[in-house]
């Protein structure tokens, strides 16, 4: 592709493995980093930094630099623990500000289509914690997908029998939509959710 | 944004300088790369390798590792010269294994507005690759923009003095295209490019 020039081949070839990145992108990517030296060498060493620093939170299975993380050592409820999927789902529900909890990452939902089981989850790990007996409720934030809806099946199953209350997250038409515009399942969940006001 | 991460920041930041790279993209980029400690070794590794190795042509001013580069030191008709914007679009010509000549990178394209003048450009370079004599041919391939169009026409005045012959792509329909969906000024110049058979 790149006459004669192998590590531009496999500059490209690195691009590539990225997600939404194909042949055209991690071309166009890899000849703007060549035009700016300064960024080049920043986004590599930024990416060996990353790889050097950043590593599991040993409570909550998040990414964090110091463990345990800034979340799990920090002035918060211990008493609720948000279960999640995937460490950007932490982020999604810390930038609502509207969750004073813990949580805990599952890496991951059960998928046997795809060979994923419970014992290849973070499962066990939160068991481990709800062993101490402070948590009284459990919201599990889980994608609405099939695997994440089947996941908070399991665990609500699990989690019953422990005492402590399970919450999920609530479904409804996001601020801002048009109702016009709001598939038949969301609206149904809307309707089936209303609150007295 | 990444709560008590400064490196996984950093690595978003650098990540959103590329192009067509917002947040939300780099975000996603980055938790990829944090869940495959080898892509992210192996990325940062390459950036490094081509940031060492890749460097100008010092005769056609495209990238290559090896100065100069293999189009300019390998066996083609030095009697052509091909005039392009970029890097790339070498690349892109190449694709077509339709030109069998030799290549000259401008870096650019001539833009009063954004203070692009010829002295910016690499056109004092191409007149002294001129000066032997052997060139009978110049194939002036710049985009089709309007900062494009102004260069070639900039370029073939002052070519059209040496003596050398001035030609430029042709413009027409893309294979493969439905007539019906072409744009006016393509179809204008198909008809006005139409050829015996």
């Amino acid at each position: 592709m790149l006459h004669n020039s192998h590590s531009l081949t496999r500059l490209v070839g690195e691009l590539k493995k990225l997600p939404g990145i194909g042949e055209k992108s991690a071309c166009r990517l890899a000849f703007h980093l060549l035009r700016s030296p300064a960024n080049i060498v920043a986004l590599a060493d930024a990416l060996h930094e990353v790889h050097s620093r950043v590593r599991f939170c040993s409570v909550c299975f998040s990414f964090t630099e110091d463990d345990p993380c800034a979340i799990c050592s920090g002035n918060r409820d211990e008493s609720i623990i948000c279960v999640v999927e995937e460490p950007q789902d932490v982020l999604a529900i810390e930038r609502s500000g509207a969750f004073r909890g813990k949580y805990h990452v599952l890496h991951g939902v059960l998928s046997p289509l795809s060979g994923v089981t419970p014992a290849d989850l973070k499962i066990a790990e939160l068991f481990e914690r709800l062993k101490t007996g402070t948590v009284r409720e459990i919201v599990i934030a889980t994608n609405f997908s099939v695997e994440g809806e089947a996941t908070a099946i399991y665990l609500t199953g699990l989690l019953r029998n422990l005492g402590a209350r399970v919450t999920r997250l609530a479904h409804g038409i996001p601020i801002g939509s048009d109702l016009e515009y709001i598939d038949a399942a969301t609206m149904q969940r809307a309707v089936q959710g209303r609150s007295e006001v």
